[in-house]
């Protein structure tokens, strides 16, 4: 249970929020999604991924990054082009992509106590 | 379907990004979860919300937030704290809290084409 979440070090670091939602056309997109899901995992600068889908198709995948350089990499990465280009072409009938930069984080329930 | 996605405006704009893990013990949760997902929503600042959970019990919400002022308001707010302290004790058996600032933002499929 514990290893979904990412271990990530203190902040600074970036974010990548990816909001989908699959299309009712999603074959071959639970195997593409964990190859990349791994793949992500493997590239230089990939500080971790947090992901989870519900029943109706809405997922939301989170991956952290150490810098502008290590995203800019990843996006450019010719395994993930290809993924990309078959998500918008035919898994995806929307999504949300935005890359924001992490000032602060909290873990818990008992890292953290509210007064 | 659309309307789980937040229509944000041009970025800068903060992101409180929050993956949790529900316990066994998750009674109440949900009634409290979906009254929090639309107070938080009707706060002033709040530019929207995102929210997915697997059938294991592993959700990540996103909320945006217009600046630091909205997001310190709605995590001091009283019926917040309630539900934040019934989380820390019962609900959650670990969470990720990731406060971030986004810098910019795309949406697909059609808003966005990979070369």
């Amino acid at each position: 249970m514990s290893n979904r979440f990412s271990k990530t070090p203190e902040p600074p670091y970036y974010a990548v929020i990816f909001t989908n939602q699959l299309s009712a056309e999603d074959e071959g997109y639970e195997a593409m999604g964990d190859k990349m899901f791994e793949l992500a995992l493997e590239q230089p600068g990939c500080l971790g991924a947090e992901s989870t889908r519900d029943n109706t198709g809405l997922g939301i995948t989170v991956s952290y990054w150490a810098d502008e350089e290590a995203l800019s990499t990843w996006k450019a990465n010719a395994k993930h082009l290809v993924a990309q280009n078959m998500g918008i072409e035919k898994w995806y009938s929307h999504y949300e992509l935005r890359v924001a930069k992490v000032e602060r984080a909290y873990s818990g329930p008992k890292g953290r106590s509210v007064k």
